[in-house]
């Protein structure tokens, strides 16, 4: 964690932004598997964990937006915690490294909210993701769980905060990357024909275990690249295929993520066609890098990256027709059905959790209901400090191929013929995370190969 | 999964021993991280998995135990879940895999148990482990969560015959073991004065990664062994100390669990004083699997390792006065302050979230409040078909030994002054998993390096 007056600064400024009560901040409780005692990987509530830096279960923080106060609600230790646990941190230990101005037994939390409801005080909190949350706000607030109403006022206010990144947060970001570029040079050099997906899965997901850190967020490594969301590594790599993969490191302790993608062949050089696809993705990644500035909205930079996928397709006669025409029709979208990428931070998705849309759209700039464009997560104009992934890609999806032919969907600028010639090609996806400066952008992190030439050099060992 | 006849078969037998009415067996959902769709590796409900194999969430079984019939509802898939999630198995495929009557749309469910309600039928349900499970059943039967009355009749049953092992779910278990194996002597062989516990713990998760499985529990590998759950791996490991190992595979697709403790000197050798404790860790455990047979109720088995180990720490002068009485007041407790092992299977607690009391002890046979006795997760007579772990260890956890001195807990068994010289040593545990048969026992899976010799020749490579 961070020192203790980082978390007070932050705290400050939240409590100066919300117009008065008490702001509730629960952090995360442990999360079954099979049964209530064998548990995930412990992963703490991240806008906890970005007021108060304690990153254990059962905790909670509560913000007086009146007196200014911060407290900190844990469970009290006993020797039989110390038997099954080890030492913990006491009370005072984790009053001291967060700052607050006292740490209480977490079971007086409850009295103090029940005692804020009886004094008609306003109990802000942000929307729950987590079912066990939801029992925990509705016993502490005495009010079903159906009838819980987060506060927009906080959920605006932490947005504002959290989505403008200080320099020690970015250097946990670029932590994650440098064991991130490990993970993927690692794969991309290890793969072999005949070879499960799982073995790299497991050896990728291994080295960011071993760092003391996780994954940020399953990991994406499939010769099935046109499956946008493919955890499954069950298939074995052959001879021609594309291996998409898409996993980042969550920085150790701080759990800062990444999130990177790069797509390499099986065989030790890409073949022609694989070449073309992924030099037109690559030039579309390249150049919404370059766009990135402040002011800028990133909805113009997601159709800059879909004119020059469209534009490219076009040039290879898988589309066809005006280029801007088609971008504006959603066309490409059947190659390119997904955004141009969305904020970074503490979360992969940053901050999803309190409401997609206070993340990447404004209260002027609507979510379009147009596929593919719906799927953008960041809309609004950039600004400085905002940390946000670029990941266009290209893809041949069966299924969706099928039913637009089928439909006739956009066939003025989709030549199906042609696009049928591709089916069994997969998907190719290149992704870099940036961060928006004063003067425009820079792509955070060790550079990772992204080229054609050093994919294959890579391959080549 | 296994093919269809035996969910059916084992559907048959529940329906068979459950007093009419429909039992609900869900399946368990996706598990958010930190936020809804950022979410843990899926682990399907052990029941729903035991009676209807299908390993993805959101599906759910219905037993009418009046009529027979069995009911699978699952989510019927579209073009757009294709795009994201890839090719899934239809409701027709489900229904064949898992040989039920029929596969209907998950919508109708909810329907289905209104009106069963409506119509006064029984709905038997287990008992919830997951917050999610608990907000479902709430709604689906129109009861609030605090009022929900898991069926008795339906836990009994589950727990009669998940109890006994059928040959295929050993094989999954030695599959399973077979991997862990793997992992164990790869940790050992591999550890090094230096290195971080974390660098190990990441290596042996990847291993279990690579082949499709996953850890059955959350790994242990720490120089702190007294620490008895301590799932930190942020230690340095260093000349003279001692590494404890406990984790062990789910075997790929099935889950089914394997858990294996072996530990190990960082430097090439154990020590003297090492050797000493740990030879009479491996005494317990191996007298301990020669008493396994039909009939034998496991308290006693865990009181003969308490014997074994109260006798050699007599004999090193840490215990005194005589073995049998220590036992009976509890005194050993201080060194072995755990059961001696529990149920395992497709849980690694097997069925550990339908209550513990019903898997480990019987109507006559209650839980002792003794400290460590009370920790004991299985005490009744074996059957010949149980899966059970025999896990011994003797640790030397400060806080507890400060404890008890101050108290004077005991001290006619227990040397205080000399145990002190031990502070510092850490903790050793030796741990298989074995088969009750109609003869006696077997130790699943391939022999795991335990002895001595065995251990120092994995050391020296």
């Amino acid at each position: 964690m961070f020192k203790a007056s980082i978390y007070q600064d932050r705290r400050k400024r939240l409590q100066a932004s919300v117009p008065g009560g008490l702001i509730l901040l629960p952090g995360n409780n442990e999360s079954p598997m099979n049964c209530a005692d064998n548990v995930y990987r412990f992963r703490q509530d991240s806008s906890f964990l970005y007021y108060f830096g304690i990153n254990q279960p059962g905790v909670a923080g509560v913000l007086d937006a009146d007196s200014g106060e911060a407290l900190l609600f844990a469970p009290e230790m006993t020797v039989e915690h110390v038997v099954w646990m080890g030492p913990q941190p006491g009370l005072s230990d984790l009053k001291t490294l967060s700052g607050t101005e006292q740490a209480l037994p977490v079971e007086q939390l409850e009295e103090l909210l029940k005692k804020a409801k009886a004094d008609g005080r306003t109990i802000h909190f942000l929307p729950p993701y987590r079912a066990d949350r939801s029992l925990q706000l509705s016993r502490w607030l005495s009010t079903p769980v159906e009838a819980l109403q987060p506060s927009e006022a906080l959920i605006k206010a932490i947005v504002a905060q959290r989505s403008v990144k200080s320099a020690e947060e970015i250097a946990e970001i670029e932590s994650a990357l440098a064991i991130t570029r490990q993970m993927h040079v690692q794969a991309t050099k290890t793969a072999q024909p005949g070879m499960k997906e799982a073995q790299l899965a497991g050896m990728v997901e291994g080295i960011a275990l071993a760092t003391e850190g996780a994954l940020a967020y399953p990991a994406i490594l499939t010769v099935n690249g046109q499956t946008l969301h493919n955890h499954y590594h069950g298939d074995i790599m052959k001879e021609g295929d594309l291996v998409l993969c898409d996993f980042g490191a969550a920085a150790p302790r701080t759990d800062y993520a990444s999130d990177i993608t790069r797509t390499f062949p099986v065989s030790p050089n890409f073949t022609d066609r694989q070449k073309a696809i992924y030099q037109i993705v690559l030039d579309a990644e390249e150049q919404a890098i370059q766009a990135i500035q402040p002011g800028v909205p990133y909805k113009d930079i997601h159709l800059l990256a879909a004119k020059i996928i469209t534009t490219g397709l076009t040039q290879l006669g898988l589309m066809k027709g005006d280029a801007d025409a088609a971008v504006e029709a959603g066309a490409h979208a059947l190659f390119f059905p997904h955004g141009l990428g969305h904020m970074m931070g503490l979360d992969v998705h940053d901050m999803e959790d309190l409401g997609e849309d206070y993340i990447g759209y404004t209260d002027d700039l609507k979510r379009s209901p147009q596929f593919g464009l719906k799927s953008l997560r960041l809309a609004r104009a950039l600004q400085p400090g905002f940390v946000l992934t670029v990941e266009p890609g290209i893809y041949f999806i069966p299924e969706l191929i099928a039913q637009w032919k089928a439909e006739g969907k956009h066939a003025e600028f989709i030549d199906y013929e042609k696009v049928e010639t591709y089916l069994g090609f997969g998907g190719i996806r290149i992704e870099d995370n940036v961060l928006v400066t004063e003067e425009g952008h820079r792509v955070l992190g060790p550079p990772i190969p992204k080229t054609i030439e050093e994919i294959e050099a890579l391959r080549k060992g």
